[in-house]
């Protein structure tokens, strides 16, 4: 018997797979603001039910998934929970170089937060330098705002930061986790000079142009959320959802 | 609201906590062997439930469990994903750093696998010459060996990996993973010297002494196995996970 | 007397400056395949430049610029020199700590080289949380792609790797280093599959969204070259050089 | 001509040894307090009598001492040094491969301080799992422990820190070291709460079960001594000390 | 075509390259404090020229040039940045393992800061064991100490830190770095007591022999000139240059 | 009572002293390759034996001695272990900080093998920054060949490795650890080419200058000897000796 889970396997039962050609797909997330109405663990959440849900139908397997991400710039806000990007890159260095050891070739991590991107990409790179594996990565808020555009009556069409798109797959995933009356529209605010902060990571806008200038996170919001969550309802959350995991079975169906 | 989940809160919810007086536990699993009837995952699941019930009971909040421990001496078995200890105890020291500089003072490691416990004991020394935090840590499966004496029909008294108690802890948590019709007896394997093997942890006996010789796992066990899982039943791992869950609530309660 | 370049001053003439409100632009280059009539010292050679003409139009100084920067993707290529993301990261936080302890608190990296964003993210961010400094950073081809759309005659509106526009920044700079009997037209391959690779960052499409796949850079290009460099001429080059050179100008100005 | 210390050899000696067939004995000690009348290298100083009688013995080499060990949790005594255990971890990684490299595959550890402890199982399971060489390890007072139950007139039969065993030992091997008039007896005090502290390495007691709650030392105990070591007599030490050398030839005989 | 300047080159033609036999030169240079009256590059400004102009002479290839080096003595004189040695070994061990990777054999460091030198000396030594590479260094200022003894006029004859040696190369090469008249005579300062200071390094003399006692260099210097430079002259300073790289030329001929 | 071997007293014993003024001698060793009738501890030995006997003439401390260096370069040489550069400074950081923290404020490192010299550099410069402790160094091999000049029928005026000078020094501590039989004269080798190689560090000749050609140690000295033990004796070894040790005698009295 295989079950999608990874670690839901024995030993036995995995040393019996056929390794090599068996996706694994690892969940990434983060434990760190989502705005005043969203849980910290949103992004691990999301990744995680989407690896689950994509391993059931594929025949691919999901790895367990890492609850603690980069998010350093969040830290002022209570509850984010951050490791140093080198760390983080170490410990995606060892997870991957064991399930090489064990004749796994088909990695695909499923990160559902940006700011592990760089993480994934320097241990990747190393993989395919030293030919031992095949290595993928979807940033799921990414693919959702690419899949969101013609979702009826969403009014944000692009995806923000504990906005629309987020709360809304919240609502449909973990309604339980999402208190919606601390909900409330806020865009990232920027100061009076020439310099517009775009977002939390450090984009902003100079004369038209978009470059980074880095500011702490509480300058730019006070509630986290930098987009509109108050149309969020289930069912788009449920619409988004559905799409990324159409999306992703027949990625790892070609994969 | 408060929930018993660190991270289905949001950070504005962590924020008007009494962090001060708000216990974290922290789970610790691994991904590793555990026999070729229990999935790779056992470590990590049932510190996991652990804490969150008894963080239900309590006010408690779990915190994120940690799925990758330090079990670089089973990497024969196909499927264990270890990290450096090196590694494990920098993840601890920034996790543990974020939740004292949020405020909180009182963490309890909530650890499954007993190679993890040097990372904590070496991050809550460092805490505690700094006075930032008051921590504190159980190994769930050396607490259950010291509750699981009297409990009736119990064969195995004493803990081993993959044995009579883990075997039914699983049963009573998670039946599906359990694969009974690949239990068997097995115990560690000494050869014909004078050293004999107590564990895969290196414990040996050389006249009656314990001393440490190390050995490859895989030539003390052919499947993991170390004692005998065959007696296990739910009802027994009922009884067991209860009697661990009531203790740590006393505790937390104390702490 | 003040030099635009940082390190051409002596210590106490640094030391009798103004600061707090002396901007410094450190320039990141890197030592990577350009293609095969480029030299790998594009990056280094036009940020290089870029900031010393900046600092002589602004009373900036522009700091000593590093020539390695991390290309590890490209190391099947002759010539390419990485360091580490890791270890690029430690230089800059090095660097910049310096800076700060005496009393800079105005920085901006001109940085030509996509792969170093995230060393100066890790930074910058660091300084931030500290509030140490205040930091920007300019992808100066990601802006050169941004500013050269309303270039005449420019035929390949957005930046490729060794196309058009960074040929044309060269064959305004350094003609002597550009052997333009040596370029060609290629763009990056991609085999039968279904996933298309986009980019040698590991960006790929998959039935009409972006996510990553990493494949070795050698097997998405020949020559180096991911783009057309056929119609590149110095005119252009200044023509782009020197917008790059008034909006940096302007921006340090409002810093 | 072989001498029993392995660094009072040539290089050329020990080439022409039969390294592959010759155990080294490797001590390690620690600088840490011990009480108010011992020394704070008792630690190093019985690890290295013991691994130097029982080389003569058995035609093995004792091999260059640490006397530096992991002791942070003492740093609020006076001149207690300790390593970081990462750091611990290191040096004994490399003092192990530059032996394997010169052939030698049969080390023993002979530990006087259990802070060493996990730097040596960590560096000998990658050793075993490399299949580079065959590690062992003994705690010194952990086998003295077991070793001295049936001493007569032994007033304190489980080894306790400072204690009557550590005493003796130190009265038969170093009396001038020994401050006797400044012995006392002291166990580790625990507060009115329901956490007991059982040792300054942190375990502790709640309801009847041995769990860890991490304590400063000096919360913990005054002159550093956790029993009784009034009745120590360098009689009893010789008869400890010989115990552990015959039991340790024989180990290293049969290893 | 072959262009003296490493990057300068495109991978297509340092590919085409007698690597085997083409000796990289790598500059090494710092950004310190070098008196009142001399530019913070000075050493990186001297190694580069000398790297470009041997390599002209001899067909080597002159690499990027490292400005940051090792002076964390300097720190407190505004300007001076300095990388921790252990991070200055790492880019030199990244440095060179990239040049090694290629199929380059010979490496010659023209290193114009003593700080650096044991860095390389780490890198060189672990080629030397795994036969990786031949490699050299030349320390070009204690270089400049030997050759400069019987240049008519010089009245300093032996290299001190900003004196006639170091500011004649500089009013050779980059006249208008050099403020004269900020430049004074200044040599180390000692208290009254029995260690006199010989150098910012850490050497210092009692009873006639010298040892190293370690002091603030602010303590050691006003100015940050270790010497004489009121003599210097630019012609002083070619006549050094040129023997610097004549005998470099020949070094690399034999090489 | 005050023992003059630091780590003989107990930490109250310490505590007592006055640490601000009591200077801490640390003996830095090797083992490492001496030459065929030299033991591979010379330097550990002798550092050792100079601190204790100061300490014993001065009241400072002898800290525990290191008995493992930075001495790569000889690891083609049976029995020598050596650390990495960067964990031998790492282990003095730690060692130097804990005494620092104690409150001792004066440290002399004693110093018997060159390779371990830019380790203490580093640290010490950190501390000379951070104005926590006033750290000297002295170099004992370094220091005998500045002293030895007059020593009547010393053949060999300047110290080589494994040559007189070492050898007579041994011959009077440890003459059961020298085998008179297996020296031999030899000095470094250098094959038929203009570089000259003048020592196993690296140093070379060429035309007359001093450069560093690093070269396997092997390729330099088959017996490790760079000069001719064949005339040292006791009588001349004592002499060195006391010469040493009254200057270190006055020099902690200056200190």
């Amino acid at each position: 018997m295989k079950r999608h889970q990874f670690s839901a396997n024995s030993w036995q039962e995995v040393g019996e797979m056929d390794r090599a050609n068996t996706t694994i797909l690892i969940p990434l997330g983060s434990t760190e603001q989502e705005g005043t109405h969203l849980p910290l663990g949103v992004d691990t959440f999301v990744a995680e039910s989407l690896a689950h849900e994509v391993a059931k139908e594929t025949g691919a397997l999901a790895g367990p998934a890492l609850p603690l991400g980069y998010s350093e710039w969040f830290l002022e806000f209570s509850g984010t929970i951050s490791l140093k990007l080198e760390t983080l890159t170490q410990v995606l260095r060892e997870y991957t170089s064991c399930l090489i050891r064990h004749g796994f070739r088909k990695l695909i991590f499923i990160n559902g937060h940006a700011g592990n991107s760089t993480a994934v990409d320097v241990v990747a790179r190393e993989c395919t330098l030293s030919q031992s594996a095949r290595i993928a990565m979807v940033e799921i808020w990414k693919l959702a705002n690419l899949m969101a555009a013609d979702i009826p009556d969403l009014k944000e069409k692009s995806f923000k930061h504990a906005g629309e798109i987020m709360t809304s797959v919240m609502l449909y995933l973990h309604p339980d986790m999402v208190t919606m009356d601390r909900a409330r529209v806020e865009y990232v605010k920027s100061g009076q000079g020439p310099f517009k902060a775009k977002s939390s990571l450090g984009f902003a806008d100079f004369k038209g142009m978009e470059i980074k200038v880095y500011e702490g996170a509480k300058t730019l919001t006070e509630s986290g959320i930098m987009g509109d969550p108050l149309s969020a309802t289930a069912q788009k959350g449920e619409m988004i959802f559905n799409r990324l995991k159409s999306y992703l079975t027949e990625m790892v169906t070609n994969f």
